[in-house]
């Protein structure tokens, strides 16, 4: 999911104890179709998953559980402290190297979730003097990161190099540009070329976030920057996360081996924070090394993607060409793409739904991820299920 | 560990590329003694930890990591997506409805860390009218949900009502208190009735970070909140982590059903999150339901804690009374504690060494924790060697 530009409305003032002005956001919330639910799964479902970022097929692969339920019993269910303290393990430290290697990145630290390796490498890459350049479509994770950040923060227009520029060129001291590799509602992709071009006119770091690159884009799923000829490169930082492609969960920040030196020292949401458990440190290590001996996989996802496009289109849906494995159709209004999505659902499709304040420019969507691990037959009846499902507005 | 009030320094005007300010900052912590360095550690250590937080001694109990391994592979290696696409499971819900129950709040919400609960519950509760009151020596993940949140934030002195009272008395509109329940770095407690009286005197919510309480505190580990019997209060919201006395990773957010709810449609770090990690879910409810079975292990973390601060205190060093499992050891400069937490590690013990800028006073500290599954040898023993490796000027 991605960026939620608008915050919840401030609280009234209190009535009803300290929390009685919860009712009447809920009541709003409720008027305006954008209530949300949690829906537990079973773990046995029968319905067909394309609302989950298992890019890979790799989170119920048996290496992966089994490396993950491996790790559990060998090093315990828990970190038990800051990377910094006793949350160190060895399994950690082999992670890191072979992320690196893999990206080719000079050095890797992880943490404890993605939304913490954007967190970390936004707020100790800069200070007061810094400006940040940040797409208008990043992940929330970014956007907090910029607003816990001391630097100053202009948003300019998605994807367009020409408006970080145009930032950039009326700024003297230290500058940072982030962005999404691959925007999370609409699964496009940033112009890295362009704003690393940008970048290095200024002398501007370039801080890609490539949550839902890594695994998928590159050689072998080796990431957008590597894609775009950056990885490596001593002005880029990458963060990306373990739980998508990677099957597992965690983050982590790629770069020069200084920058992740500073991350250890100044990072607070590395600092301050329990390490990765070893379970889903051993899975991500495994599923890195099943897709290495599987590289495949990565271009299976992406073709999978652009098939879902492909049929949608041709049945007349408004559907985004996907640049990774993120496909979405926009939905005539917020109930219209609850009601559609249930009505997949029904029948046996899972398929994600965004609403506002999950899509940053306010139009709700149905939002399909491709799978390398689908079938044909099971590509055409899931497009089938979506087609058939359409509320007529739709079209 | 806990809060860091001093941020690190801006980053100076780019030179040598733009991360060329990193090698200056580096020069800079190692001269002051203050450069940290990772030390991963192997599974079979001989080494008697007492640097993490696992009080119970729950992280590797064969029933926890076994619960951990089933859920990997039972459920996969990742949850998949957001808890509100397809990361919630029926674990997950079950791990939530026993949490709320054993803790006495009415619901609960499951995050993938402790620091994501605190932004979460701080950010989502507050607005730009709300009034902020913030312990001074809370907890970083606090600090920086205070940094997020669009409320004015008024720190006051440690521990003091008083001071809660008198920033609530110049307010008008909603106000929410936060503060730790023990404070990870003397591990002293704060006063909760204190300030849950002066939140009620002026209608504000009381929020309560029980990170290093639940499993400790409290009627068998119910936590700080029951102990002071206000669990389960309208307006009495709980944070906590599942990775230190519940030996697994995750946080949650305890409070009225509302406010969960609330939670679920608001908190950006709840919504735009990988949801936690199966095997972490499953250990933490086995460990729960563990302490459930052996609520003694909670009496007895507690005096192992007591034990060492006798000893301590006899032998002449400086140590913290804790409230908890947490007792700190002055150390006379930075440099003198790691050269005596060193020490220590010669000789098999594993000790906490806190420096700025993880320390609120600048005071480094070797930070001790107790867990119940230390015997009164290892007790002895590990007390015996904090003693003769201390430098003189620590006595």
């Amino acid at each position: 999911m991605t960026s939620a530009q608008q915050d919840p409305a401030p609280p009234p003032a209190a009535h009803g104890g300290p929390f009685g002005w919860l009712t009447e956001q809920d009541a709003v919330r409720r008027a305006a179709g954008l209530r949300r639910e949690l829906r537990p799964r079973a773990a046995d479902s029968p319905l067909v998953d394309l609302a989950g970022n298992d890019y890979l097929g790799l989170t119920r692969h048996p290496e992966v559980t089994r490396a993950g339920a491996d790790a559990c019993l060998r090093w315990g269910a828990g970190s038990t402290g800051s990377r910094l303290v006793t949350g160190s393990t060895a399994l950690h430290a082999e992670l890191e190297a072979e992320l690196a290697d893999f990206t080719g990145f000079e050095a890797a630290l992880v943490l404890a979730s993605g939304y913490a390796a954007n967190l970390a490498a936004v707020t100790a890459l800069t200070g007061p003097g810094t400006l940040l350049v940040s797409d208008a479509a990043n992940h929330a994770s970014l956007i907090d990161g910029c607003r816990l950040s001391r630097a100053t923060t202009e948003v300019v227009r998605h994807a367009d190099p020409e408006a970080v520029r145009k930032a950039l060129d009326g700024h003297d001291g230290p500058a940072v540009v982030v962005s999404d590799s691959v925007f999370s509602v609409d699964g496009d992709a940033a112009p890295l070329t362009g704003l690393a071009g940008a970048c290095r006119e200024h002398g501007a770091a370039l801080l890609v976030d490539d949550a839902h690159g890594l695994g998928v884009l590159g050689d072998g799923g080796r990431g957008a920057p590597q894609a775009a000829g950056l990885a490596g490169d001593p002005d880029v930082v990458c963060t990306a996360t373990l739980s998508k492609a990677l099957g597992a969960q965690g983050g982590v920040v790629l770069g020069p081996a200084a920058v992740i030196e500073h991350l250890v020292n100044a990072a607070r949401t590395f600092i301050f924070d329990t390490g990765l458990a070893p379970a889903a440190a051993g899975a991500a290590l495994a599923a890195l090394r099943l897709l290495r001996r599987e590289p495949e996989r990565a271009a299976r996802a992406r073709s999978v993607a652009q098939d879902f496009h492909r049929r949608l289109t041709q049945a007349g849906l408004d559907a985004t060409a996907p640049d990774a494995c993120v496909v979405s159709v926009r939905a005539p209004s917020p109930d219209a793409a609850v009601g559609w999505a249930a009505a997949c659902r029904d029948r046996g499709l899972v398929v994600g739904c965004f609403r506002p304040p999950s899509v940053p420019d306010g139009i709700s969507r149905l939002r399909l991820t491709a799978r390398c691990d689908l079938t044909d037959a099971q590509i055409a009846a899931a497009v089938g299920t979506v087609v058939e499902t359409a509320p007529t507005a739709a079209r």
